[in-house]
């Protein structure tokens, strides 16, 4: 009698917390009778056939490290019928019925449309930007933020040791939820995300004159890296008030480190759940996080959400930075 | 004319995000025109008058740092008629209109207490062990966690070196929330915690003889401080299993240190709704996160709800360490 | 022809940066044309020959790991004949020329019986108490003292909240350098080690009681391991001076953890600089920090050596904490 | 009966440990029976006499904080004779009969330059890219090193994950001790640093291809801010590679955090012998670690010596790293 046998990826954009939802994985798969192969590089994997048996030990003592022990990649050839029948095979050859997939939007296009043709896939998403719509929360944003938290509480002893301004680009191309909570953890004066618009003379610098009035000398202004230059942001506010201003973009070092409580156990939850829902044979969904519960949505539905920005929240920060 | 006043206490434990909190409750209470009295050490500092002017100075450069600046204790003075009546001058005295009371259940009971005299109180819960009923999060659990994770990380590293069973013993009580999570995220063999009765023999030992024999070589057992005695079940372990056990008590090094990001703007949130209730005229309240969103409730009905444990995620946690 | 093959293992207690020494041992050793072995779980591993073939793979990615890849473990067995005789069999059978063991003194003793026997063997300090005669500095010692002084920190923030003052217990059974610096760092009001008799009225009770009149309110006390009961010295404290005194032992924690730049930059000359004896045939060697220069000493020698403890340290902590 | 008083100020960059520094400095000061000042923003504060009375409780808390809490800053106005008389005017208004000043090869020329003119000033070394040529080691090179390391142990885990190159550029804009350490600490493929000339093709690239053959598929390349780009330095590396390539510029965040031991007990150490040098009536001195003990220099001689780059130690950093 075959294996029933199930598969687990990364792919897009590495994320703390992958790890943990890779081992609860295999784990929960383990637990339930299931076979479970690890694909290396994302979807390039599934169509090379570069697979790995996984056992309880090949996720031992990976649960607190950063990144992703099966590797990830973006795949365009996946994108194509070509590769996608491809991939298709390589299930086939190895009995795979249902796939894992834990990454963003265009992972879980890829995982819809394996779906469609006959091998259920589950996605989890898993990306630092919490840009996914149809989740509260994505698996890395706590890690990342925090990360980000601590650059800049750092950069804020030198600031304020030299009456400056720090001017810090967060990630979030298309999404401020990284920069807005970051900003607030860390008191910035300023929180510009693309979400919101802004008037970077009324916005920033009134509000930055108005606190040196009450006796503030440093300042943090945050920025989502899809806001703009923060060189030319910085130039621009040492112009305007006359304080000295230094641009510190934060970058890749957002990707990385041991994952907090947080994203460990939302990726273990998560992961969980995927399992779960193969062994019920139910396939085309995504696993995401709604009002602190674990849910699932159909994938082609869970894309065409959208998720409102919390300007609740972002009115809060702007009340309580002056 | 006299300006209209409100005053703001940290009482009980404390707990990392206290001073986020209490920054929230500052700038917001400026900024809705009010002046702000700090308190200082809980209701002790409201029957003896230890009152400090705030402003927004003297709440810059809080947010990230543990503890809290205006001190907190316990007041079994408080808790009498005549200690009642003496803070109810003091609030007399100062024109105090209400009171944010940042503390656990017993400081409640105080804020209702009061505001049954008229002095309008809103209670912000804050205490690491999450064991607030009425709120699904309660300010310095994220915080407390992380700390106790990677204080059990470190351990892992010399449990493996020397193929050991660690045996901690985290924060809790009467709760088990920290423990829990905890426990996931480090990948605990085992958790202990006060809800849920245990058998030491099948629920410790005979899982890790079965993780034994499928090549794992190092443990990690988490346990809540209400369970029991963890030098006692350490040499149980090791007598029962013949694998070396040690037991660490991580005590209150789970208190401090720098609070996360979801700690600091969890306390701006409530800190701000508390203000917001108090400038509306509104008391006897206790502030709570539901389903990720900021609430409040009577004083005596948040004090007679019951938490249920999450069964279903220590159920998870169980399923995947195995 | 047969190749010349060196060998390495950890002995005794590990210690953070073992993994940074094992690497420079290994990849030091193929850049000089040797084959190397890994050993695993200290002499036990010689004794029965669990020797495993190392690689510029097997140590990548192990730098900025606590522990040691290797496994550690105390071998009484090595201490007798039989035991040595049957590691100089498995040492003939692999054609080992020369072992690089990194560990304390115990693990020396072995590594000079061996050298006495012919096969040339080298030693590395790695130990967190940094109580190895013969050199300055002990691998691990760095990372230890970071982490117990971020706990201490740690607990700063609650005692300060809460008027209390803190006994800590560090690691140091026999040694004292770990509390030195670390009481040093975190400001402690007192530091008892086991080198310097002290008075507990003159030394703690008194001094407290004189910062007390300064000001103070909170106060840290360091005590190394060898020195006594913490619970008892808090509770002698609170009894004497009428402040609410709490002890916490560090233990375990300070064993783990990520290896800081000293501890990896530092087991990496040390382990080149083994390699380098081993491969001009030299022996019976100890390598050590002296003066901030990587030197080595005659095993025996090195065991005979009296490292004085550093008093003039210890007196400028004394000045500068009132 | 007038009072013996000193000040002490910091000058140029800020670095973490100035704060231990300041502290020790005024406790020491105190100790040994001096009146003590604190002088704001560096020598500008001396100018302008802007000084504030130092007692045990105002160093008290501070040991633990990034950036200094007497602020820094450049004076060109101090170089000039009238700036220079200014600060001996006030130095005489408030009887000060010598000056700590922890700063750089600047900083100390201004300290010589008024020790000349009969105000006994003391330096202290505190800068984090430890270049200044009398001293082994300057306050603030260990916190920026091991935050530069955390940060790079971060970038490779995504390096890792997406098999690509890491190009970090660390502080040192002449220096490469930072980035030699912190390069050896990563296990970084290759360091380049403005003390030794590097061929990109031989010295990077080659040892890229080399290490890839050998099955490396991630890589770090650490670099001294005064080598180059780093952004031209990526794009060379994947267009000779073909191994995809970013860049990080680590920035301002290497100068804050709170300090590890070593920077706070050494900032204890030397703030302490610089009070010593000023009680025994000495000034024009340097205080510096040579072979780690705390001597001091002449500040003409001091600031004329050379500091040899350790070629040694990058020499082992390339043998290992392949």
């Amino acid at each position: 009698m075959e294996e029933k046998t199930i598969a687990v990826l990364t792919s897009g954009g590495d994320a703390p917390g992958m790890n943990a939802a890779i081992r609860a994985v295999v784990r929960a798969g383990i637990f339930k009778g299931f076979r479970v192969l690890g694909v290396r590089r994302g979807y390039n994997g599934l169509i090379k056939g570069d697979l790995v048996e996984m056992n309880l030990r090949s996720v031992s003592g990976i649960i607190h490290r950063g990144g992703t022990v099966l590797y990830t990649a973006r795949s365009p050839e996946f994108n194509t019928e070509a590769g996608m029948q491809k991939a298709i095979q390589v299930c086939r050859a190895h009995n795979i019925l249902g796939v894992v997939v834990i990454g963003g939007d265009g992972s879980f296009r890829g995982a819809r449309d394996l779906s469609e043709r006959g091998y259920n896939c589950v996605g989890i998403p898993g990306t630092i930007d919490n840009d996914i719509a149809c989740s509260d929360y994505t698996i890395g944003f706590d890690t990342a933020m925090n990360t980000a938290m601590e650059a800049v509480d750092r950069l804020r002893d030198t600031s304020q040791s030299h009456d400056r301004c720090s001017v810090v680009e967060v990630m979030g191309r298309r999404a401020g939820w990284l920069a807005l909570r970051c900003g607030i953890a860390v008191g910035a004066t300023s929180i510009l995300v693309p979400e919101a618009p802004f008037d970077l003379q009324k916005d920033v610098i009134d509000r930055m004159v108005e606190n040196q009035r009450a006796g503030k000398q440093h300042f943090v202004v945050v920025v989502a890296e899809g806001v703009g230059n923060v060189s030319e942001i910085a130039k621009e506010i040492q112009t305007r008030t006359g304080i000295e201003s230094r641009a510190t973009v934060l970058g890749h070092i957002q990707r990385g480190g041991s994952p907090t409580v947080t994203d460990r156990v939302v990726a273990s939850q998560m992961g969980y759940h995927a399992v779960e829902l193969l062994s019920k044979g139910i396939g085309n969904r995504v696993v995401a996080m709604k009002a602190d519960k674990v849910v699932d949505y159909n994938i082609s539905e869970a894309l065409q959400m959208k998720k409102p920005f919390d300007f609740n929240l972002y009115q809060i920060a702007h009340d309580i930075s002056i």
